[in-house]
């Protein structure tokens, strides 16, 4: 695998420039080389100070985020994907400017429990906007990275094939697709297979637990999920994910339906995470190989 | 078990008297022994042909509901938390009507992806509301069982343990908790450990599929549900639950989120079903008798 | 996949001709398209005979066997070694006689609990044997599949990996793998990952459970075999392999160590196994049509 | 769980005493706090230096063994059974002079791949055996466990039930059983259900993969092993065991079917097994809290 990773919010509900900074901090401490964060408005943060900092410890930054109602690309109010499009190169140029690698999330929609079916209008709309987005990211030097989630969070791509279906579409071989064990878990009949069926076309890769909490506390088969990444000799990072009360960035924690507490210290969650990803990799490296081995 | 039963949604949209008698001899024809029906409002229906139908059938009718927003009785406003109560108290009484022997679902709160976190005032208007009805429909003689569902259908009760909790704080015997296979996969750290837990207070249960299309077709480990099912020795009813775009209650559909078609043909679906469970159960019978034989 | 069938010791200790026609006769009667022989001696029963009611019913034969320690070619005593080569061509042509289209089974070492460690110049003189076999079988039109079991019943071949070196040093094109459920759950690191390695070279496969018993009656995780299977687009026979002490041929009973029995009826077995596997494969057929529909 | 231990196999082949207290050093260093030794024939060991290094190092000594073919119980030959008597009243004496807490293993019959069937005769000559051995063993105050092993290594206890129903013949107290996850996969229908069944009459615990190698390396659900030791809140010890042609005692070597080396460097192999058990012990806690935490 490539870096491995964690998300912010483990560390910060992300509304302060000190918040985002200690974020950083933490990863490095445990380990992580690489963090996601949540798309940050350039007019609240010093993202010069942020890329500084994150070059310095060498943690690599990814930025995630969902587009709100009145911004979804997928709309087929024209003006909504008009302000979506630009929240989108707006987003591409904040990663840049901040020395991010990625831009990744739910891009092509709103990120929100739809009340009403997708549209092909929709569809067609989201396309677009994707691949006016790729060529903005490429030209950056941005990945874009499109994730695949639970049918609560977006009524457009819910599996990897209607992922792959769409970056079809866009006719862009800069996009690729996010996939997450947590909402593989809902939506996908073969988790596995479905990172098979990614193949190269996987750009970017959340670990998360079904209920969002520590890893192997709740129904995930862990170990197929890494056998899959090892089949498809995938190199790109791997972030690691959980949500809690605990820290609240409170218009995600609403998007996400988070009303539990999973964990409270975010210290020994962290370790964990690190501890139980990383074993769980070299056992599927070792399962690979002596499977293999005559 | 008791009697395995099916949801009336498989075979019809439920908007016509029409369709839900063909509900009732579609699943009589392939063996159920028991029908959920959504709530029916008693002005739209002839609930005294349905309950002879039912009957001569010898088909049993269990109903599940979720409370509308406005009628949410784990809301802070008394106007909503009135109107939830009229409301459950007239599900009671159509289920009398309708020869039905339960009242399930998510009848503590509205049906719907909250926005806003729930309150200790909330959690103790619903306690209140659900100690009223239990007393009216142990009066009625009808069941009454609360579905314990995941985050994204409602923010009370998500798990087991809270369901357990919310019984104990009702001070009712008559309330019992309705599991689901599908949300148990999202909200469970040990789904098989959550049926162990509730024990006699399981009253209901639905069968699921993990994405809600044809079982076996994604990642729960049904085995193991059977397996707990027979640990504590439940004899209730089990029905089969399944959405598709295909047949439509349009404000199931969008509460449920149903983007998909995960099928468009209900006949093989539940002769699928049919046959899945109870070979299911079969097996586990058997391995308990092999585990346990010397 | 290909035929599905039955092993004939579910139905007979096969020690007389009747026996053997009855078993094809139940396995035709439970819609088995295939049936799996022991190593028949020519002496013993009347081959053409059984050959006619096979192609009568249309069920196909397969032969598997063991060799015996005094004729065991991984063997470094060069008079076992010739008989037992002696032994693989007559069991080629006794396959042939019968109508039949495969040999396998333990062909490259005895079977048996092995006293002693495996040697580079036993393992030569397999090689050799079987590689002769190939072209006696090629010439036949008999298929030839090496069986890879467990550590218990050979000290050769234990794991896919080793089986497809071995097939790699016979230089020979005719010698596929025959895998084994049972024994995989013994010896690979990750089964669905050894059906995946073995790909086309995957001969025959049998699926038998954990404990030898019924389907799901122990341990092994079904749904990622069939998948494996698909994953590889295995067209070629699977047959269903159950032993208990209710019917017996005692040298394999012993050989395999069947000292219980988790059946007595082999009726309502192979209906179950023949239900089972059909079930499992049309889901997994599902599961992969719904992972890649967009 | 009680204390958290290793078999010396993983360290030595056990022929000298240098080995042997290289081993104890070897388990305190990696921080296991009880080791399992095969029996050891008290004229070729000093035990006083063994038991007082142990205690030194604050390690407890349990010893295991498998009775020899002319000393089994289950025999129906007298002198097989007063010799195997005569070896396990030695065994108990040898575990209380080196200081150790338990016997287990296969104290009930020969270790050994049986070419016959288990007898009535053979079943009460085994019982009146270990019944006389437990009086030995409790004025002793040594532990006595039976070791429920795969069928190719026993013809006797292959099962859990038979296991309790074999303790309940006995009418010892003294005794309890000796489980093993390798043995399980083999025989259980349901390993977690097994352990559930044994409830407090499980004294001993093996953890060991399905192909005897690294933890995680084979096919093994340990998450459902483990919270199956903490439903019966199991206190007892729990001893990591994996078997290599590396380090060597020939004889259990080949009783066990060792010829492949899963591993070489025995360094790794326990630091690996100690952290996986911690890891998942850890985890099942975690999920045990969670579900059963409103």
């Amino acid at each position: 695998m490539g870096r491995l990773g964690i998300h912010s919010f483990v560390w910060t509900g992300g509304q302060t420039q000190d918040g985002l900074e200690r974020a950083l901090e933490k990863s490095a401490e445990h380990g992580y080389r690489t963090i996601e964060f949540a798309y940050l408005r350039p007019e609240l943060f010093d993202l010069d100070r942020l890329a500084q900092k994150a070059q310095a410890l060498d943690v690599e930054i990814g930025v995630t985020m969902g587009l709100p109602r009145d911004k979804d690309v997928s709309s087929t109010d024209p003006d909504a994907v008009k302000a979506g499009k630009q929240m989108l190169a707006d987003a591409v140029h904040a990663v840049r400017d901040i020395g991010g690698n990625k831009l990744g999330g739910i891009l092509y929609s709103a990120h929100t429990k739809y009340d009403r079916q997708p549209t092909p209008e929709g569809w067609k709309n989201s396309i677009d906007a994707i691949a006016e987005t790729a060529e903005i990211a490429q030209a950056a030097n941005v990945d874009l990275v499109l994730e695949v989630v639970n049918r609560f969070e977006t009524n457009l791509l819910n599996t990897t094939a209607q992922g792959l279906k769409f970056i079809e579409d866009t006719g862009s071989d800069h996009v690729r697709l996010h996939l997450d064990t947590f909402h593989m878990n809902i939506e996908e009949a073969n988790p596995a297979g479905a990172i098979r069926l990614a193949g190269d076309k996987l750009g970017y890769f959340h670990i998360g637990e079904s209920n969002r909490g520590y890893l192997g506390d709740g129904t995930i088969p862990f170990d197929r999920v890494f056998d899959a990444l090892l089949d498809i000799d995938y190199q790109r990072d791997i972030v690691f994910e959980s949500f809690s009360t605990a820290v609240v960035d409170e218009s995600l924690s609403l998007a996400c339906a988070i009303w539990r507490d999973t964990w409270t210290d975010n210290d020994p969650l962290a370790a964990h995470a690190k501890e139980f990803i990383e074993l769980k990799m070299a056992e599927a490296e070792r399962r690979r190989a002596t499977n293999s081995r005559p």
